[in-house]
């Protein structure tokens, strides 16, 4: 008896860095509670990528054997193309003719987007854009979700869903739509390896895929205590990246590191060494399943075909009741 | 040889009136020169009607019987209904992703409709009632359609059409989408009989399927010259309802009739029985046509469906072509 369904996806931009790990390591352990989908959101990638699609296809590629490499299983989850169920689309328009203009523009990720994008000179105030988060109601609805993983910053978008599944139930008189209810999950906030933001934009990010000499390299580059020039010297912890990820991946030696840096005791080299040997315990096992993966052309495709494909009937289901409910006919016979 | 492909269609709303007849007089003649798909857009009726969707199967079955008495003949037109063709939604929101904001609220009809809606206390003021330019954009582009029959308070909706097309091409470097050309035809501008505007909803409209007696009813009815009390008084033709109506379906006897007000030689109740015969000659053969029609249970259905599935063959060309330029992948083999 599973506790309910879960819908979480994520956009296809680029190769997942370690930064994602937790997410996906959270996604692994509910696969087996609750009746998983998880989608890769091309359409949503197009909100601020739609000038720039050649990477598109070989995106959604990278992303699905990042998923796989992690543990997300297609024989426990579905895992789908949200472009190949066309349904997403269907939805969110039925959606867009009953939800006020006003709850999307008072959503405050909008106008904090709409700013941060702006910085960067990119034009951005599309009608899609305002509309990402009706789009992702569809997302989640389109499966009667009850239940999605989300990040703190996601919420307002929860909320959302939950007015438009409420205001469509009140509308048509129906049960249809559950309000989902934001998973928070503990996510862990790993900076990049020069203590900026992780982002593959910035080149300071290790991929999940990264190989183990690359491992060592981005380890060897993380800032570590300025004012520590010499091994002599004693360090301070809580300034460096590499103490950053010794909390996480190295849990049981932490504390012993983070005295030896404060004592001098132990070198910053000998604390990233180790430090990218705990690493590799985490990135080794995802970099053999992704090469497993990969020496089976065809198979990653075939699992997202089929995992649309899952999608699409669970889809049509709730659109059979969805048009029903709005007075729209379904398939005409002639 | 065609001389291009035209869309247009009508929101489900209602059976027609006689005001309508001259737009659809206008569909009949293009048919021999043009590919025509006319589509009863039931999406687009969604905006304004979300709340209200009990009439919508009744209103689409009885607008394409009133299409079909009329003369559109799905023998040379594709009659379609928006609904059962999802492309309509999935091109609707690609094209959102890159379609600025600013193009749909600076649109004129836009803030018109925002404050007539709100006069009448209807809340209005949904995403998808801005993005109505944005769907009718894509019903037309679907077909690559290059002209399209509209009214002059359609042409900020064909600028934007066409202003989508450009940005879409240019976006794409592609030669995919026509920019579509308004054709303005002349449309014969009815009061209704109490000489507000015709409106089903003031009741003072004729059906297009009225019967003889309620035609000969409503011309009764009609508002004339209040000057004129009896027949002996002169009366003034340019204030009289029925006046109107002679210059469009009595064209030979306009004059003569007109004469006969002002020197009281012909009294309201003979005029009115002229009109409500000129009136016969036009509507009697749409009615015959629409007993026919409805003498073959399930014929109209099947019209609908199949004009539908060529209309969908038609989408899926268009939408390979979208959907390689944009990045997106069609369906996965799997």
């Amino acid at each position: 008896m599973k506790k309910g369904t879960i819908f979480s996806g994520m956009r296809p931009t680029g190769r997942l860095h370690i930064g994602h790990l937790s997410v996906l390591e959270n996604w692994v352990r509910l696969q087996d509670d609750y009746n998983c989908v998880y989608g890769i959101v091309d359409w949503h990638a197009l909100t601020t990528s739609f000038e720039d699609v050649q990477a598109l296809q070989n995106n959604i590629r990278e992303i699905a054997l990042d998923w796989l490499s992690a543990g997300l299983d297609p024989e426990k989850s579905i895992i789908m193309v949200q472009s190949q169920v066309k349904a997403h689309a269907e939805l969110h328009l039925l959606f867009s003719m009953m939800t006020p203009l006003s709850w999307l523009e008072r959503c405050p990720t909008y106008k904090d987007q709409i700013q941060q994008f702006g910085q960067q000179g990119k034009e951005i105030n599309m009608y899609g854009f305002l509309g990402y988060p009706l789009l992702q109601a569809a997302d989640i609805l389109l499966y009667r979700a009850d239940h999605v993983p989300v990040g703190q910053d996601q919420l307002p978008h929860i909320e959302i869903c939950r007015e438009v599944a409420r205001r469509f139930n009140h509308l048509y008189q129906t049960e249809l739509f559950p309000e989902p209810k934001a998973l928070l999950s503990q996510v862990a906030l790993l900076p990049g390896i020069d203590k900026r933001k992780m982002s593959k934009s910035y080149g300071n990010d290790i991929a999940l895929s990264a190989s183990a000499k690359e491992v060592q390299e981005k380890v060897r580059l993380m800032v570590t205590d300025p004012q520590r020039i010499k091994k002599t010297d004693p360090g301070d912890p809580s300034v460096c990246v590499v103490h950053s990820y010794h909390q996480i991946y190295n849990v049981d030696e932490v504390e012993e590191h983070a005295e030896g840096c404060r004592s001098a005791g132990i070198g910053c080299v000998a604390c990233k060494k180790r430090l990218a040997q705990k690493l590799e315990e985490v990135l080794g096992p995802i970099r053999e399943k992704r090469h497993e993966l990969m020496a089976r052309p065809g198979l990653v495709d075939e699992i997202l075909a089929e995992g649309s494909k899952k999608a699409e009937a669970l889809a049509e289901e709730t659109m059979a009741q969805v048009r029903s409910s709005m007075g729209v006919k379904g398939p005409l016979e002639g």
